[in-house]
C-alpha cells in the first residue's frame, strides 16, 4: 500500500473518485466550519497559546491561524464535533475528519494546488477505509473508535504523499501511525470523541514529517505479530488493504447525512419532511405522528424527554416533531434551545413509535393523523443519505449553506460551494481557505 | 486513584519513597543526557523548527529549549535510547521515562521548587506502575509496549498534579489519556521504541492542560466496558489500581541498569568484573571464559559476532569480553567501534555459554581459564541491579558520571550529582536545569 500510494498520482484517479472527493470535502468543509465556535475549541487554543508555534495554517471558520500540527488538531476535531460528518458505512468509520485537515493544513503551508490536495485526500481516505475493512467488525466491536485508529493511517498517508516521501518512509510512517493508533469508544457523548480524528491528524503529520527525516520505525506496523491489526484486533484480512488497488475504490462507498442526529431516526425525519412539503399541514390539527420503525431506533434513539440538544439527538420523538416544525433536522434543530422549544415539546408527545421486524434500518412508514381524521401517510423504502439514495449535489449545498450560515460571510459561502464543485480547478488550496475566515 | 493524586501531598510521602524517588531521577537524568546527541533528536528537532513553539523547557544536555510539549518529547525520547532507563521488574515498565521528563519541563517552566518536582514524579510513576499490574502481563504479551501505554497515565497524573486539577478534572485527565494511550512492541529495535515514552510525555501534558480548561471525558476512561483495561487488555485486576494507597508504594521496587544491554547478561558481566578486580588477569592468558547462566541468556543475547554497537547489546559473547578488558560495560562499550575493535573481537571467540536448567536469571557462574592452568571462578547469585541487589548510590553516581562526561561541563556534573541526592532541599528545578546545557 506504501508503494501504491507514493506512485499513485491525480492522473491516475478515475473521475467518479475524484467526483466524490470533492462531495466529501465539500461536506468536511462544512461541518467543520459549523463548529469553529464550540466551547471545546477554545478550550485547545488556550492550550495552544500556553505553548506557542507558528501561524502556518487557517482554523476553518475563525480567523486564528495555527501551525499546521495545531490546525489540523481543531479543524479534525471540529469538523466530527456534531457527529455529523461523513460515513464509510461498511465499517462506521468517518474518512474526512482524520485526512481532509492534514492535507488543508499542508495544502496552505506550502502553498500547493487543489490538485494536489485532493489527490492526497482521496489516497489518505483509501489508505484508512481499506485498513479499516482488515480489521472491522472486531476491531470496532472490542471497544476502538476506528475513526480515531484507522484515520491514523489515513493522516500519514495523505501527509507523506503531500510531503513527497518515498517508498520506505512512507512504510516508516505507516509503522510510526501504528504506534500512535488509539481512542477508545467509552469516550463517545463527551469532548474526547471529537479530538480523536483531530488527534489522529496531528498524529499523523508528525509521523510523515519524522520518516521525511529519516526516523525509523518497523516495516511491518500493520502485520507483523505485535504490530496493529494483530494487537488491536482478533480479526486481519490483509487482502482488504492490497487487494485491487488503483481498481475498487472505497471513497465510491461514503455517504453523507442530511440530519444532524442519529442515523436510524433519518428515515423518519425524511418521510416526515415529505409529507410536509406535499401537504399543507396545521400543526394544531396533528392529533397523532405514528411512525412505524426499525428495532434499533427505539434503544438508540428512543429518548422521550430530551432536555439539552445533546439529547434530543438521540430522540426520535423530537427529530419528527422539528421534521415537521421546521422542515429540517439541522445542527439547530438540536439546539438547547430547540430542545426546549415550546412548540417541539408539545408535538413530540403526540408522536408514537412501533417497531415493525419487516422494517429495515433505512426504511419508516409515517401517518399522520389530524384532528378532521385524515391520514397521511409516506413510505420511505430508502432514506436519503443511505447508499442506494444518497444525497444530491443540491442537498450538500443546502447543508453546507445551513452549516455556515452566521460564522462566514453570505458572499463567501456561495463563492465556496461554486468553488469546491471545481476544486481541482482551483490553483491554489489558499482561496479556499481564505474564504473560510468568519465575518 | 484520581482523587488519592489530587489530595496526597509531599508531607504524605514516605521518606524511603522519597529516597527511591530520588535515585529514579538522578538515574534517568543520566541516560536522558546520554543521549542528546543522538540522531533521532536531530529529526525531532527539525519537525519542531518547522512548526515553531515557545522555549519554555530544557532539552537535557544540549543547549535548546523547546516549548512544554516538545521538551517532553525529546527528554522522554532521549531517556528511553539506550534501554538504560529504570525499570519496574514485575511489570516491564520503565517507570522515569515516560513521567520525569513532564515534572520537568512543567517545572522549568512554572518556576516550581524540586519539592513539589518530586512530588508530582513520585505520584505520577505510581499511577502507571499500578495501571500496569492491573493488566500485566496479558496486556504486555498481546504486543503493547507497557511503557507507551501505561506511561500516558503516569505522565497525565503528573502533570494534572503540577497543574493543580480538582478530582473531576483528574478523572478527566485520565479519560483522554486512555483514549491516547498506543505503542507497539513490534517498534523494538527502531527509533519509533524511545519516541513511545516521549510521546506519552507529551500526550500526559496534553490531557492534563485540557482538562485543567473543562476538557470532557469519560469518568471511567479506565475501567469501563470500552475502556483502556478491558480493550487493551484480557486482564483486569483494580484493586492493584486503588488498594493500599499512601501505603504501599509500586516505586520501591524500581530498579536501575549497571550496565548498558540486555538484563539477562547482567550477572555474567557482574561476574567478570569482580573477577578483574580481585586479580591482575592478563588478557593474552586468557584462555577462555566459560559462562554458566540461565536459558534466557542465548536465547535473548546469543548474538555471536555482533558488527554493529546494537547488535553489541544483544551478544553476551561482547558482553563477557569488554567486562574483562573495559571493567564496564556502559554505552562507551557498545559503541559501533568497540564491536568491531581487535580486542574485542578476539576475546569474545573465546567465551563460552553453557546453559544450566538450575541457573536463575540474576546468576551466573564464570571461569576464567588462564594458559599456565589457573581458572579464576565467580559465582554471582544476584547480579547488581536485581531487586535482592540494587545498585548502590555510588554505582549510580559513577553511571551518571559515565553517561554525562563529554556532554556537560565536568563541575556541572559533579555539582548535579551533589544536587540530586538533595534534590528535596533544592528551590528551584531550573537550578538543576541550568547545570544540564552542554559545553
Amino acid at each position: 500500500m506504501a508503494k501504491w500510494i507514493v506512485e499513485t498520482g491525480y492522473e491516475d484517479i478515475p473521475e467518479v473518485v475524484k467526483k466524490e472527493g470533492k462531495r466529501s470535502l465539500l461536506n468536511w468543509l462544512g461541518v467543520a466550519v459549523g463548529a469553529a465556535y464550540h466551547p471545546a475549541v477554545d478550550i485547545v487554543l488556550s492550550m495552544v497559546e500556553e505553548v506557542g508555534g507558528k501561524e502556518q495554517a487557517s482554523l476553518l471558520g475563525r480567523k486564528e491561524k495555527l501551525n499546521i500540527l495545531f490546525a489540523a488538531l481543531v479543524n479534525g476535531m471540529t469538523s466530527h464535533m456534531f457527529d455529523f460528518d461523513d460515513t464509510h458505512l461498511e465499517t462506521v468509520l468517518h474518512p474526512s475528519s482524520p485526512v481532509a485537515p492534514v492535507v488543508f493544513a499542508l495544502g496552505e503551508r506550502y502553498n500547493l494546488s487543489c490538485k494536489d490536495v485532493l489527490t492526497a485526500f482521496i489516497l489518505g481516505a483509501e489508505a484508512e477505509c481499506r485498513i479499516s475493512q482488515a480489521v472491522y467488525p472486531d476491531h470496532y466491536e472490542v471497544g476502538w473508535h476506528i475513526t480515531s485508529t484507522a484515520g491514523n493511517f489515513g493522516a500519514a498517508a495523505a501527509a507523506g504523499k503531500i510531503l513527497g516521501l518515498d517508498i520506505k518512509q512512507m512504510t516508516y510512517a505507516f509503522g510510526i501511525a501504528a504506534s500512535q493508533a488509539s481512542g477508545l469508544k467509552e469516550m463517545f457523548g463527551t469532548m474526547t470523541k471529537p479530538y480523536h480524528p483531530g488527534k489522529a491528524a496531528m498524529n499523523g503529520i508528525m509521523a510523515a514529517m519524522l520518516a521525511a527525516k529519516g526516523f525509523t520505525s518497523s516495516e511491518q506496523g500493520i502485520e507483523a505479530k505485535t504490530g496493529f491489526a494483530n494487537v488491536l484486533s482478533t480479526k486481519q484480512d490483509y487482502t482488504q488493504i492490497t487487494g485491487k488497488l488503483g481498481e475498487h475504490w472505497e471513497l465510491l462507498k461514503n455517504s453523507y447525512k442530511p440530519f444532524a442526529c442519529g442515523i436510524v431516526a433519518h428515515p423518519t425525519i425524511d418521510a416526515v419532511i415529505k409529507l410536509r412539503k406535499q401537504h399543507q399541514i396545521r400543526v394544531e390539527e396533528v392529533v397523532e405522528i405514528e411512525a412505524y420503525v426499525n428495532r434499533l431506533v427505539p434503544i438508540l434513539m428512543g429518548k422521550e424527554n430530551p432536555r439539552t440538544g445533546l439529547e434530543t439527538k438521540f430522540s426520535t420523538y423530537h427529530c419528527a416533531a422539528v421534521a415537521l416544525l421546521d422542515g429540517k433536522a439541522g445542527e439547530e434543530q438540536f439546539s438547547d434551545e430547540r430542545a426546549q422549544a415550546e412548540d417541539a415539546v408539545a408535538l413530540r408527545k403526540k408522536v408514537r413509535l412501533i417497531v415493525k421486524p419487516e422494517i429495515n434500518k433505512d426504511e419508516a412508514i409515517i401517518n399522520i393523523k389530524l384532528n378532521n381524521g385524515t391520514i397521511l401517510t409516506e413510505h420511505v423504502e430508502h432514506a436519503v443519505g443511505s447508499m442506494i439514495n444518497p444525497m444530491t449535489d443540491g442537498d450538500l449545498q443546502e447543508k453546507f449553506y445551513d452549516l455556515t450560515k452566521g460564522i462566514l460571510p453570505e458572499e463567501n459561502i456561495h463563492k465556496l460551494i461554486q468553488l469546491m464543485f471545481k476544486f481541482e480547478e482551483v490553483a491554489k488550496v489558499n482561496e479556499i481557505t481564505a474564504l473560510c475566515s468568519s465575518t
